[in-house]
């Protein structure tokens, strides 16, 4: 089974539009396209770039990408932050657009975020906000910031108050997912975004999850299956931004396994020693389906075999598995109610009547939500 | 001679439409209008404000606004930040971003920026980054901020690099001009900004600014006049906005005095004992004038006509009336390149070929700007 036939061979990338009137831009997939990064950034017609990216992904890649701009007439400069979620803060904020001004980029010019999550967040929202607001074009290099966080213009940065709570929307010009770039992702990093590819199976696509139970050791081996697999994120993804760019609905569904995912995320004090995103993402998805279960609305069958799946790739289920503990119900609803998908003061749920057929609920009551924790912090 | 019909009495405000789509607002101008403010904003459907205002505004005023707004059942919470240019800084960003998500304001709720620019650009700024964006409302207590900032959703923070070069563009979803406001402003923060309803006559409205040389005596004692020129000020600015939001092409004709007055702001850093806003407005509009004439562009009587009004109300028009010096002329030349109007490394000058006749002059190559300033200067 195949996911698409967009592509003509094994060597062109697979094209993902994102029709969003004057903000459409495509996604493009496929091995090795780092090298041609230039040819394709040049053709937006900036004359300068600023590349904003990390001190574990830079020495890996921002000479080879600066080689392609620079062999295209591109003055480049380089933005070195340190690595992980600690650098979505104000002061690197503060630090990246004081440097995109002092390398004198203009209204036309460009700032490209080369790395995860991380760097497409802070660099897109940098690139929000100098002069109001500059073109920026995403190079993800792990396989979350490629199915996930640079898709759909969400930028942003931390606040003491919780994850994402300052940002922008802000499309990028053009996305470059070089799955080649996977090779060198630790395993653990590689599951977590794989949880995020999940995700878009279970919230509307049954016979992509299927096709993920079957395919996934070809993902994570890095043959075609990745390609396809980061691809069909995409569009899932695409397909959700461009009906409600700016989360007034719909949008609402991306958050699948999110409210326990960042409640988990807050209570370890996003220490990436303990738990990275696409995990707490992963123990998000499967407490979603089995809150959906107790509720009534959803099968555990369908539960156990979302279950099954996380657990056969090597990712958490449980609020057991959350290294140091999950914290008690109390802190787990304290840090959920801190959550911006709160609205009106009650809480918002994205739940499922089985595996592809997720819904936003409004209007949890939290009594809920303490009874169903209260039960799995237990078991 | 008035300038409109719009109000039925003299109690009833004169409204200002912005038909900017899903974005449009009304601008409200009028004396009094700060006791029903709370009325106004609450038909806006939040249920949560938070006010920010700076030390001088807010004790004047924040107690009746919260009272106003509480009344109609809002839950109300006071952000105060010291006055003065050095507000707009990332720092007091941070520290509102913060104390707006303290004071859990959800997507549905409000910011209400009661102050001058500095408090409507800092706040609106926060406002458009918070939960990636949250509704704001404009009260401007200065007679700058009621005819400028307020109005066309340009909201941002100053760089080392320059002012006003990291923000965003957020529409308020109401501004209420309360021009009773201004009887307690200083006068020299009042000319300051009537140099700002002086530029829109400047642009291309000969004859509001024929009608300013007559009547601009009752702006300033607080007449029905005070309300025309706001209001019409606001109009001008409106109609420059709905043709270009995100100042693209039409827009930067606001920018007319901008690029010397910025220059003259950046080199007395921002230090308002010395030279505020306005004043370097009111001296860049006068070497705007003078520039046309010395390139043949406009007649000398047109600039001498524009300087003669300036110093009528008390406004400077020259370098040499910026306390403690304006600067070499390389000083000048290397602030004004830095100034975010400047596109592919050439200078762009706003120029008229007459009073009310200003046009955008991209490319205005260095040379011709420093021998005029050299004659400025020894002058």
């Amino acid at each position: 089974m195949t996911l698409s036939s967009a592509r003509m061979d094994s060597h062109s990338p697979i094209t993902v539009p994102v029709p969003l009137g004057d903000r459409a831009y495509d996604i493009l997939v496929g091995r090795g396209l780092i090298e041609s990064a230039g040819t394709r950034i040049a053709a937006l017609g900036a004359r300068a770039a600023a590349i904003v990216t990390d001190e574990h992904v830079g020495p890996l890649y921002a000479s080879a990408l600066t080689a392609s701009l620079e062999a295209q007439g591109l003055r480049v400069c380089v933005i070195t932050l340190p690595p992980g979620e600690a650098t979505k803060s104000y002061a690197s904020l503060e630090w990246v657009c004081d440097a995109v001004l002092a390398a004198k980029i203009e209204r036309g010019d460009l700032v490209v975020a080369l790395g995860g999550g991380v760097i497409g967040d802070l660099a897109g929202f940098a690139a929000a906000v100098v002069r109001r607001g500059v073109r920026f074009v995403q190079v993800p290099t792990s396989l979350l910031s490629q199915v996930d966080s640079s898709v759909g213009g969400k930028t942003g940065i931390n606040s003491r108050h919780g994850k994402n709570l300052v940002g922008a929307f802000h499309q990028p010009s053009l996305v470059i997912a070089d799955t080649a770039l996977l090779d060198t992702l630790p395993l653990r990093e590689m599951r977590a975004g794989y949880a995020e590819v999940v995700k878009y199976g279970l919230i509307d696509d049954a016979r992509f999850f299927a096709w993920c139970e079957a395919n996934w050791q070809g993902v994570f081996a890095g043959g075609h299956e990745r390609d396809e697999a980061v691809a069909q994120s995409c569009r899932a993804k695409a397909a959700v931004v461009v009906r409600d760019e700016h989360e007034n609905g719909d949008r609402a569904l991306l958050n699948l396994g999110h409210t326990f995912g960042h409640a988990l995320e807050k209570i370890t004090a996003y220490d990436s020693a303990r738990l990275v995103h696409g995990e707490g993402v992963a123990i998000g998805l499967a407490l979603a389906f089995r809150f959906s279960a107790s509720l009534g609305l959803c099968p555990m069958a369908d539960a156990e075999r979302v279950e099954a799946h996380l657990k056969a790739v090597g990712l958490p289920t449980r609020l057991s598995q959350v290294p140091g503990g999950c914290g008690t119900v109390d802190e787990l609803l304290d840090a959920m109610a801190q959550d911006k998908k709160v609205k009106g003061g009650a809480l918002t749920f994205i739940l499922a009547r089985g595996i592809g057929q997720s819904f936003i609920a409004p209007g949890i009551a939290a009594d809920e939500v303490r009874r169903f924790l209260t039960g799995e912090i237990s078991a």
